[in-house]
């Protein structure tokens, strides 16, 4: 049977890197977009509970909705598909999400959405300050697709994809890796405005990597496409027999 | 030596539960406040590096900034306080934190930023629709707060407290607690606007946790504390091993 696919993701229906894969998603299955109206990387993850939202068809199979890339997953499986989803994908976002920064990513969201109603996800980065070789993500993108659709995932359990931006001959090929750990330099500013008073202004710091062969991170900058399984379940069981052994 | 504390939240800096976590943080050490100027649970998490950022000194100790939880955190460690903070702790959170919504919660996310920076941190929410009893969470947050100084915590992982909004003397007990799963329902009501355009609101469904004494939400529903230890490594190892005995 066709496939059923969801295309979502945080740089809005219009972005070069959600084209590219839908258009590579439909050589895989049935797939539909279900997109932000525009740009929602800065917005929350969380539901929109305070006013409702609009679904508005595109053209064939592409709906733009004025949420949150989680909105965007939760209308879709529950009004704007037939039937559930076989799969979600996220992607393909406009620069990488690795480490630490997977928390605050729309793109990891609208993928962890997919996974808690229990449809097997994955989030798909093309790493780069302005990145272009799409074309390179979205065939990685159907051969994960593929790969989840022939074996599922794990329970509660999604994959965090980032791609080098390069050609796909360039790449050496597909490591899984663990979540890295940014070395936050947060190079911090100060400067003052036009009437005297001091601001900072945060950023402009070196971005640093723990070292690591096995890390997201590693693997990206060495031009290998990084898989990193994700846990929904962030509880520290070590810690937790520890605190039981010695209570507060 | 005095133990310096940072005290930061979500829901701005003139919010009740900031207020009283912080009279009551006065009595374990040398506490600052270092807060966003007005509610920020719906603002992104990640830095605010698009803009500078201005700190203001409302009155001793109290600084309120116009950017995230996470802003906050930074700027305090980098440029408001003289030294590094002991503790970071942030709430007391309007309404639960509990299962996977931990990962859009401005509250836990302050937590998490003074985890990275490498300060034993512990986020602190008072349960409830319009909760109202924030002497009882004060009074838990000065426990955790003079156990965490006496003990620090494991490697990059925080404590997630969640406090039933009642007396203290109605309190059973602190429980540890996994990470609890909510059952989503995510009812969503179709209506239409007055020139008949079909729009969808999300909400209104029940919520229903799954079952288990050792969840958080269990812990809360039946009258203890419950605290969880939130690991910021999200890997699943085991998957990670099952993806490497099955390539891609």
């Amino acid at each position: 049977m066709t496939p059923l696919i969801l295309v979502t993701n945080d740089d809005g229906v219009h972005s070069p890197g959600i084209i590219a894969l839908f258009e590579d998603m439909k050589k895989v299955g049935n797939a539909y977009i279900v997109a932000p109206d525009r740009e929602r990387s800065a917005v929350s993850h969380a539901l929109t509970l305070h006013r409702p939202l609009k679904a508005d068809e595109l053209r064939e199979n592409v709906f733009s909705v004025n949420g949150t890339p989680t909105d965007c997953v939760v209308l879709a499986i529950h009004r704007i598909l037939s039937k559930k989803p076989d799969i979600v994908v996220s992607g393909i976002n406009m620069g990488a999400n690795l480490g630490d920064d997977i928390t605050y990513s729309g793109t990891v969201s609208a993928a962890i959405e997919g996974t808690i109603l229990n449809v097997p996800s994955f989030a798909i980065s093309l790493a780069g300050d302005k990145p272009f070789h799409y074309e390179t993500a979205a065939a990685f993108a159907t051969e994960i697709a593929k790969y989840i659709l022939s074996r599922s995932l794990p329970y509660d359990t999604l994959l965090n994809v980032n791609v080098p931006d390069m050609a796909k001959n360039e790449i050496k090929g597909i490591k899984i890796t663990k979540q890295g750990k940014r070395i936050y330099d947060n190079a911090i500013r100060d400067i003052y405005s036009p009437r005297g008073d001091k601001y900072y202004w945060i950023g402009g710091g070196e971005l640093y990597w723990e070292r690591g062969e096995d890390m997201d991170s590693h693997a990206v900058q060495n031009s290998y496409v990084s898989v990193t399984p994700i846990h929904l379940d962030m509880t520290n069981y070590e810690a937790l027999s520890d605190l039981i052994k010695h209570p507060i």
